[in-house]
C-alpha cells in the first residue's frame, strides 16, 4: 500500500467511499465524479498501477464478479446499456494510478456516444502484430 | 452457437481471423477495423450477448488472461498505454451482439482522447444508487 495513493487509502478505510461490494481481493464503490448516473468502480485492494501488473488470480477474481456487478449496476439505475472500461497509462486517460475498472451505465441519446473512429486494417500488418503478440505470450 | 452471429462463426472456424490466443473458453484475435494499431479482441467461444449474461467462471477466465494479453499487445506495438473496453448494448456502442473485450493500444497525442465528461456527484444520490446495487447483488 502506498500512503499517497487515493485508492489504497480508500481500500484501507482511511478515506470514505460509497461502498457497493467488498471481499478479500477487491472493493467496489460509486465514482464521485460520475460519467453517468450509477458509475461504479472496482479496484483490487492491493496496489497495482496497471492491469498488466495484476496477478492472474486477482484479475480473474474481478473478472468473475463483473457479470453480477454490471447487472446490479444496470438494474439499479434502470440503464439501457453499460460500458466496462479500464485505462492504463496517462495516454489512455488514466488519472488515478491504481488500477480501476469503470462500470458506466448508458442510455440511448445520452450523448456520451462512442467516438473512437475505426479504420479498415491491412491484413499483412494484422498478421505481423498477431505474431509479435503471440511471441510475447510465450515469453 | 448462433449461425448468424459473426463471432460465433469466427469461434467455430467458419470465418477466418488473425488469431492471437485460443483455449477451451475463449479466442483472441486482431480487430479488422482497428481503433489503433494492435487493437485486439477477446471473445468467449460460447455465445453471450452481454457480459451480464456470462457465467462467472468464463468471465473470470477471461479476466485472468487480461494482464498477460494486455502486456503482450502493448509490447508488440510499442504502445505507451492501453484501454480495456467492453460495450453492452447499442446505447453503449456495441455493434456485434456477442460479448467482446477490446484491448486498444494508446500513444500520447494519438488524438483518440478520452472524451467522456465527468460531473461532480451528489452524495445522497450515490448512497441511494449504492443501496440499490447492493440489493441487486443479494437478489
Amino acid at each position: 500500500m502506498s500512503s499517497d495513493c487515493l485508492f489504497c487509502r480508500i481500500a484501507a478505510g482511511e478515506i470514505p467511499c460509497t461502498k457497493v461490494h467488498e471481499d478479500d481481493v477487491c472493493l467496489s464503490f460509486m465514482d464521485i465524479n460520475p460519467i453517468s448516473p450509477g458509475h461504479t468502480l472496482i479496484i483490487p485492494k492491493r496496489h497495482y498501477t496497471y492491469v498488466m501488473d495484476m496477478p492472474p488470480d486477482e484479475a480473474g477474481h474481478i473478472g468473475s464478479l463483473v457479470p453480477r456487478l454490471a447487472a446490479a449496476v444496470k438494474a439499479a439505475v434502470g440503464a439501457d446499456g453499460l460500458n466496462l472500461l479500464e485505462n492504463n497509462g496517462r495516454s489512455a486517460g488514466q488519472v488515478v494510478m491504481h488500477v480501476h475498472f469503470h462500470l458506466i451505465p448508458r442510455w440511448p441519446g445520452d450523448e456520451l456516444g462512442f467516438r473512437w473512429p475505426a479504420k479498415k486494417a491491412d491484413f499483412g500488418v494484422l498478421k505481423q502484430q498477431a505474431e509479435k503478440i503471440q511471441a510475447g505470450l510465450k515469453g
